[in-house]
């Protein structure tokens, strides 16, 4: 990466994803010429709705992260690479593991393997997850605290975490692994089930419908407004040591999902029922969640900025400006679907 | 399973390899119908020639792994399945990490899911290995110790045992992995180079041919006689609580590779050299490495019985027989290449 992002060549997969998209507006706003692969006509790609105007900013190539031989083209051409694209459903995690698996960590591994042979200086961003720490034993939690994910796709990006981490220390490669927590803000993808408890509680705000607390909604979480999630990919891609390496990014402040539901009712009106844990749920939950990301944050100078009362009116905003009726661009393929 | 072997429906993957041909032989003695699916006519299958007249007494299917339709088929059948199919070789992990992959991590998940749909009461046992420690921080090492495999095999195995794990906790599978270390025996494969130390020590000194001891020769191992490790396997198909856990299969005594030497030197004419360690396998290589099975042990009461002295004796003695000239019978395919 150059001294600064202006000019600096980046690909983001996923790039019309809800982080991936938030990412992209960043990028493009500081200078970078941006990529993004992702599948437009595909059943599981992002919307280019959430780019809207700047659409027209971006290279945008229809390409599935699993074909071997397009991704090594897109791959060479790049300075920084953000691998945002995957299986992003935990309960869909485990109705189709093999999908998850092929994308989450055999796509990353042959993303891995092109880079290593035609872009071995290439800085390498992978959105990993907190879901791989499973049910934490103790809070708040480390990058030391034990791996034992509770669903495929932890399994599956847990696997990858490791390959970034081998692909640095035996070829040298630039990679960094961020682990994720709960992250909201504008383009969230309201459109599909099995997006966790932000997605379907949002949405159901915006319609004015009950929303539903499984449990008692005593679950704490680190919610992480979706800008300082993409200020930590540039922090990551920004990195000059620490190759190698699986960061946390999280706010440390644990909120309960009743909390954050309070919080959102000052936003919008609507009901609130609590209700038994789904028995198909229950068993892959990891019920409590507050990370640590000092590692990250004295390496890189990152912290989050912005306040839970902040980022949902800015997502409440955004949300009821009507952009999530997807594209209205003339741009083929199914996306919207 | 049922109380004995006698009669149990066992199928045993790679059952023409090394370690699963010494397992059919013994499954085969305590009487229990064996099928094995290995790749006869593949170029990294196991030998016909290692189950010598016993072949008529198994069901082999010349099946790939990764065939998910012949799988289904063959996976439903049996009461005892012992996954050893795989790619085994660290360098070529690196070499081909897709393959890799596909073989030790997608292929095991696609046969889980068969089982979880087709036959979900029977016991799997999965051929783990000690690779996924890395290198070891303090000794001898438990199943506690940290998870940091230096090699793309390392990385399949972990992401495999976790996926075993997963599901026996989410969908009460009755899954074991045995984390297996230096095995040495008859029917150790010496056609191929990349399968590690022992062969390649094993094959030299068979030939008179000088042995070379990469660095000082003063690494540590705990190498494990083949027929212990079958014992082992046996041991795990029958447990009948503490499934979805992972357990070490060491012997627990520190053996260098020179002692090793010194020892075959006793049964072969051969002499030795210290040569500078490659780069290439110096960046995969783990150090030393001693295991504890004590977990193992107390759970099923399986110990090992065979010492290095005499398992070496009857390694040679098998070789000396020349059973390693490949498949005597009249067997289609080109397992003998």
């Amino acid at each position: 990466m150059p001294d600064t992002w202006s000019e600096c060549r980046v690909l983001v997969t996923g790039g019309l994803g809800f982080i991936g998209s938030n990412l992209v507006l960043m990028l493009l706003k500081r200078g970078a010429r941006v990529t993004i692969v992702d599948r437009v006509s595909g059943e599981f790609g992002g919307d280019v709705a959430n780019l809207g105007a700047a659409i027209h900013d971006v290279d945008l190539r229809d390409v599935d992260i699993r074909d071997a031989t397009a991704m090594h083209a897109i791959l060479a051409e790049h300075d920084v690479i953000f691998s945002l694209a995957g299986q992003v459903s935990h309960p869909n995690s485990m109705a189709d593991p093999l999908y998850d698996l092929d994308l989450n960590c055999r796509a990353q591994l042959q993303m891995l393997e092109s880079c290593r042979h035609r872009n071995p200086s290439a800085k390498i961003v992978f959105a990993s997850t907190r879901q791989i720490y499973g049910r934490p034993i103790e809070m708040p939690v480390t990058e030391d605290h034990p791996l034992q994910p509770v669903d495929v796709n932890g399994v599956s990006k847990l696997a990858t975490e490791e390959l970034f981490r081998l692909y640095a220390e035996v070829y040298g490669l630039r990679t960094v692994c961020l682990r994720l927590t709960n992250t909201y803000g504008p383009r969230m993808d309201l459109r599909n089930p099995g997006r966790g408890f932000i997605n379907v509680c949002l949405k159901r705000a915006l319609a004015g419908d009950t929303v539903q607390l499984f449990g008692d909604g005593q679950q704490l979480r680190d919610f992480v407004y979706v800008d300082d999630v993409s200020e930590a990919m540039l922090s990551a891609a920004a990195m000059e040591s620490g190759f190698g390496q699986a960061f946390n990014v999280s706010c440390a402040q644990a909120v309960s999902l009743r909390e954050f539901v309070v919080e959102l009712q000052r936003l919008l009106p609507f009901d609130v029922e609590v209700v038994p844990f789904p028995a198909d749920r229950k068993v892959i939950d990891v019920g409590d969640y507050v990370g640590c990301s000092r590692k990250f944050q004295q390496l890189t100078g990152w912290k989050p900025k912005v306040s839970l009362a902040e980022g949902l009116a800015a997502t409440v905003e955004w949300h009821q400006a009507g952009h999530e009726a997807s594209s209205v661009l003339a741009f083929g393929g199914d996306a919207a679907s």
